[in-house]
């Protein structure tokens, strides 16, 4: 029997193609806000957050537009006076209904900031009330765990990472070949099988990524937290380095995500290899032939250019979370204690 | 054998006041710097990084400033080019010689930020290139995990959110005031014993806070972590709510840490009744009465208020990871793996 979350996940390279479709044509209004206005705060919380960091990444790297993650609390509690107006407030959530979203973004048009909503619910209060809507169109989700709903999420942020960047063809073309690339790594499931088999032992896991495809490293921690119910940590792998590394040993199994090109390339074949010498075993993601080099176990990435990797890299790992979560008995369409539309508190 | 961790813990008073002594003297022209430009980027890393975003809520919440936390590879890898001049870029580095630190404030001046540098390390690079050092003066800390340092990162936080906020006697005599309640709070040790032996069971820990003290529970978290050698994780009370908190069952150990005022306190105490009910094991620090009746077991946190309590909160925390590491059979001074002057990579 296929599960809701492997039929959503399936969905996706037609999901991005609609929604693609749907938003191209308002990019050159994000563009224009953008370069009206000098700065993003995106907010956004769990798988949102991870599509909305990937935007930050390319905002800043591509744009060259200073972003900042906003801190609900912030607003929801501290009701704090801020001045916004040289700011666009980009608030993602996939429902447009969740509270704190929702106020935070009534809070920052109170500041003067410009606000934009990413978000599949078209008809939601996020989108509504918000200066312009990017409204997705991944149809409705019925598995609890966000998956295409998410994809949706990063295209429309690299839509508006490419709004106010320069112009840039082979980008673009990349972009609407991403949906190609997708349905390749979904027919093939490469590596899947076996990355299952390693992540159902009882080890402990840690999921790392940096730059531009950090979101999904944190993304793929937050699944398999909630999907799997695996004591997962995520991080960024300059914080990894930092300091939690010195735990890493034989009993940890290291997802690593990395991107084929790009100036993180060498440092992320290094922290492969780095994690393998203290002696987990390291499932890598994408990266070129030497970061596959380096790992234990390798699945394909789609090879997109850094800058759209997210788009691709994801599919892998929601693959090996779906089936992980079989393997252990769960259901991944209903994990226990989650439900769809998020609340974090109403103050 | 009094272990050296403990001897810089119990430090903390002397190392507050004359950070303050220090420091106060320049707040003015922190203050001024504030005024000119109206953003404030945060750099840093690791502990530091928890008292910068400490910072960074009290920069927003009480002096109105807009804040970002910096991806530090957008400057060390990705060399990108934003236009920071209205901006003053706070780098953190208790060395001031980890040299993503150092290499992303000397972007952050090619970017037209005026920099400024919280640092232990009077001579350092970074505070030898910054517009403006803010040199604490905790001496020399010879344990590798930062306590000491970081508290004085934290009371140099305290200067630079205070000094653009509006002018607040009363504040201004709590900060003063805060190395007699971190002396109390040293001689009391009030329920350490007991948390030290519930953490010492092997089961799950987590840690959470929010707003204002979600630094101090980041902070705990990476300690327990890199000292105690536990996978623990470290979440903001919100993105607890949004999804993890499902995971949470009675193998769970969880450290709440709260304020005993402020706009989060009901919001905290539900958090603790939410996580017991689920069967967790809530140790809390810190908040009012009602926060203290829903925990299992309470250590006083030092009733500064919400805007200072960071100043004292992470001590009964700092005295349960020393003790806890001893218990454990770990020597909390050289911590496996981590060594004094830290180091992401160098690009």
């Amino acid at each position: 029997m296929t599960t809701q979350m492997a039929t959503e996940v399936a969905e996706q390279p037609n999901v991005l193609r609609s929604t693609l479709d749907a938003l191209l044509p308002l990019r050159d209004e994000v563009g224009a806000l953008l370069r009206e206005r000098r700065r993003v705060m995106l907010v956004a919380r769990g798988s949102s957050d991870n599509a909305a960091l990937y935007g930050r990444y390319l905002l800043e790297t591509h744009a060259g537009v200073p972003c900042a993650m906003a801190a609900p609390s912030v607003a929801t509690h501290y009701d704090a006076h801020l001045d916004l107006s040289d700011t666009v407030v980009v608030s993602v959530s996939q429902s447009g209904e969740t509270a704190e979203i929702v106020q935070t973004q009534a809070w920052a048009a109170r500041c003067g900031a410009a606000t934009v909503a990413v978000t599949n619910g078209a008809d939601s209060a996020l989108a509504r009330e918000a200066g312009l809507a990017l409204v997705t169109t991944a149809g409705r989700e019925l598995a609890v765990p966000a998956t295409k709903t998410y994809l949706a999420q990063v295209a429309a942020m690299a839509l508006v990472g490419t709004a106010a960047g320069p112009a840039d063809p082979a980008l673009d073309d990349a972009l609407l070949g991403a949906a190609g690339v997708v349905a390749g790594l979904l027919a093939a499931r490469d590596g899947v099988d076996d990355a299952v088999e390693l992540l159902a032992r009882p080890r402990q896991q840690i999921v790392t990524g940096r730059g531009l495809l950090m979101g999904t490293a944190l993304e793929t921690a937050l699944k398999l937290e909630e999907t799997c119910l695996q004591p997962v940590r995520g991080y960024s792998y300059a914080d990894l380095r930092h300091g939690p590394i010195s735990v890493v040993d034989d009993d940890v199994t290291a997802l690593v995500v990395a991107a084929p090109d790009g100036p993180l390339r060498t440092a992320m074949t290094e922290l492969a290899g780095d994690l393998r010498g203290r002696g987990a075993t390291v499932v890598g993601v994408g990266g070129d032939d030497a970061f596959r080099a380096a790992c234990d176990l390798w699945l394909p990435g789609g090879d997109l250019t850094e800058r759209l990797a997210p788009l691709a890299s994801i599919v892998p790992l929601q693959l090996v979370v779906e089936q992980l979560a079989r393997t252990l008995g769960l259901d991944p369409d209903a994990p226990r204690g989650l439900s769809k539309v998020t609340r974090t508190d109403a103050p």
